[in-house]
């Protein structure tokens, strides 16, 4: 087909939507580390693992030769309530580049939740459902996973608590009401309702909270009630195989129109989309089908990849959860409270880490004040107001199609625009005020928070 | 086709949207009342609008005749951004309620502007830039389309000024700050900034604003600033046959299934998203080709139609606009400050007020506090969270659906999505809380109030 007729936006058909999901650790040769329990420095096994997470996301978080995982119907069928979302052809942002490149961007944003997020909460949802419990806990950061599981729950009859990073609550009040139109119950993280959370806030009371510690008091909050398992937004295998929907339908998307990205960008803090979003490329990299070059971006105030550890550490603040082997910056970091760009996780999915030190994709960070300049001119040209996490993507994006510009080299980029960023008003106030700042951690301070990991490896 | 292959969502192919807007008034037998220079009694000329109004935008506002007015080519481009936009097939509403009626809407939320207030906003954009214009001057309400504006000026490049009514300012901090996003400046309304402002706070010191006021600021805000004119984003003729784009699409993506609806419903402020979704079967109404039940559906704190007086009246509270023949409950009317639904206006587009007068639809009013459990039952069902306004749409569609469930009729019913409540969280809240209360005026507030309207009729 001719490069005319590319639309703006490609939808798949319903019939055209992915019916499994792809399960990359299948491919992989060097298969992600074990989660490791860190009473016994063993790999968590399948039955420690159930006392936190429901029985069949315990399944898929173990299984790592099956390569394609069939979508139940029922999900499936609350996919076709808001998916396929579209490929999108940036028409606007090339000739506003004046760039030889060719830009597309996978949108997930139009649903209420506002991201991708939805694709592995109604997954979670509906496993604990169908293991007949009576909720779910969880926490959430920018509150775009909390409003997801939200509702998720609401829609599939589930209780949904929900421990919501401090710093978050407060900046962003509207996101709690949505979470509770949806019939959710939202806490400030840290709280007194849990011993982890007395902990916390005992040691350091004027914290304004990190997904790490409100990820302790979530699975607090589900081992101690009755009923109830914890459900995690990002990092998890799970997680990943459930995003690959994401990578599948822009895949299949731009197969119709023969169309081959050189490189494909896409945001990362605990790497659920980012993982959802390669998935099928990077599976084809792996299988030594075709080439493509990976950019993972993240914050600079928050560099996982680019300055973390590749070693075990716990996954939250409080040290209950496993030990994942990833790139981390340690679980005690707590990006400062200037840093309003979400991707706020110490560390990253352990598929993405052990991709990343196998030399398989690459990663930049970039700073915020960058990130929201970007997102506002995206915003202007694009239509759409993006999420700060999606921003780090767009940035990224822009600087490869300028270098096309200088090179004159017609590349195709695709990259991953997460989300919308309705509920980050307060974020693009201070960027439309001048007074974002850009708070980037030392050396120093890094390596002592590194310092402080226990030693399991 | 077989009822079972229609998808949850159907999304026109680029080459199906449509390329020109259709012209309601060519239809009607009875055209609807000229708008009226108070000065003078007689209707406003071409020349007299022209001192307000974009020039091509006075052709289209003044033309009854002409059935399709084609969409220019960069206007086309912009729609492709953000539209076609789906119509949907409320599967788990129907399952829900227990109903054989099959139920539709047209979702116009998927933008940033979060309504269908863009397909309009772009327009009056477009042909003020071509004009030469250095910007123009609008009021906005619930900030829609403040919103709308804002972000079609970005992507021309020109000035936008926005009155915002003061209420709404107030409850929608964040409006204001993506409106500024898209480089807009936004004033609370009424304000000192002009002289019908001023005179209004002198009179009213406490006054939480209406759109008629902030109406009457932005036209003297376009009349006394240079290479300016004011744009509206509903009420007007133009504005209606810009918004035929909803119903145009809506009525391809049905005929692409072999659906008919029996039942068509909007809600109704100022008439926009009303008479662009039913434009074209109304069409076929007036032409004697099919026939519908087309049903407004209005605030019961502010019911034009079904409360107000057919006659000549200002669409401002200042009363320096021309006059139009409307359903009106007189320009002084400003709802009630516990009203948080939108659909503020106190008259109603002239097209629709004379299809309503020659028993083409009819009207209903809902109580709030309905509106908003309505809204939450959809919320949680069909997953999107509607905006206020359009969720009197969504009240009236539920109680329909439930009509067949007693009669056992199997009717299709359609009715219009106009847009998102990411920016109504206040009212949600207040909802959540328990703490909504339902004004309604009395009669004799309404009579005092349509006894003011001066009398040119």
């Amino acid at each position: 087909m001719s490069e005319q007729k590319i639309p703006y936006k490609i939808y798949l058909e319903e019939n055209e939507m992915p019916s499994a999901w792809y399960n990359l650790r299948a491919d992989m040769k060097n298969k992600p580390a074990p989660l490791m329990n860190p009473g016994t420095g063993k790999p968590m096994t399948a039955k420690e693992l159930e006392g936190v997470f429901c029985s069949e996301l315990v399944k898929q978080e173990l299984d790592e030769t099956t390569p394609f995982i069939e979508i139940p119907q029922e999900i499936r069928d609350f996919y076709k309530m808001y998916r396929p979302s579209p490929v999108v052809r940036a028409y606007n942002l090339e000739k506003y580049l004046g760039t030889p490149a060719k830009i597309y961007y996978k949108f997930e944003g139009n649903n209420t939740s506002g991201s991708h997020k939805l694709n592995s909460a109604i997954a979670q949802a509906y496993y604990a459902k169908k293991q007949g419990l009576k909720g779910v806990t969880t926490e959430t950061g920018a509150g775009q996973w909390g409003t997801a599981l939200s509702m998720a729950c609401a829609y599939l009859g589930l209780d949904c608590k929900v421990y919501m990073v401090k710093v978050s609550y407060e900046q962003k009040p509207f996101r709690r009401e949505v979470m509770r139109t949806y019939g959710a119950s939202v806490t400030p993280s840290p709280s007194m309702t849990t011993e982890v959370g007395k902990k916390i806030l005992a040691e350091n009371p004027n914290t304004t909270g990190s997904l790490g510690c409100a990820i302790s008091e979530a699975v607090e909050a589900a081992v101690t009630h009755e009923g109830y398992r914890y459900v995690l937004g990002s990092v998890l295998n799970q997680v990943l195989l459930h995003q690959s929907v994401i990578g599948l339908e822009t895949k299949t998307a731009l197969d119709k129109y023969g169309v081959k990205p050189d490189i494909i960008i896409g945001c990362a803090g605990g790497g659920s989309n980012l993982g959802g979003l390669i998935a099928p490329f990077m599976g084809e990299k792996l299988r030594g089908e075709a080439d493509y070059e990976i950019i993972a971006v993240e914050p600079a105030s928050c560099p996982s990849f680019t300055r973390g550890k590749f070693m075990y550490d716990f996954c939250d603040t409080g040290m209950i959860c496993p030990l994942a082997k990833m790139y981390t910056l340690g679980s005690g970091f707590i990006p400062s409270a200037d840093h309003a760009g979400g991707l706020r996780f110490h560390g990253m999915s352990t598929i993405l880490s052990q991709l990343y030190h196998d030399g398989y994709m690459k990663a930049i960070s970039v700073k915020q004040t960058d990130v929201f300049a970007a997102a506002e001119q995206f915003a202007r040209i694009e239509g759409t107001l993006p999420a700060p996490e999606s921003a780090h993507a767009i940035k990224a994006a822009m600087d490869e199609a300028i270098k096309c510009k200088e090179t004159g080299e017609a590349k195709t980029i695709l990259f991953g625009l997460t989300g919308t960023g309705y509920f980050d008003l307060v974020a693009y106030q201070n960027y439309n005020d001048g007074v974002m700042t850009n708070y980037i951690p030392s050396d120093e301070e890094i390596a002592n928070s590194i310092a402080k990991i226990p030693q399991f490896n």
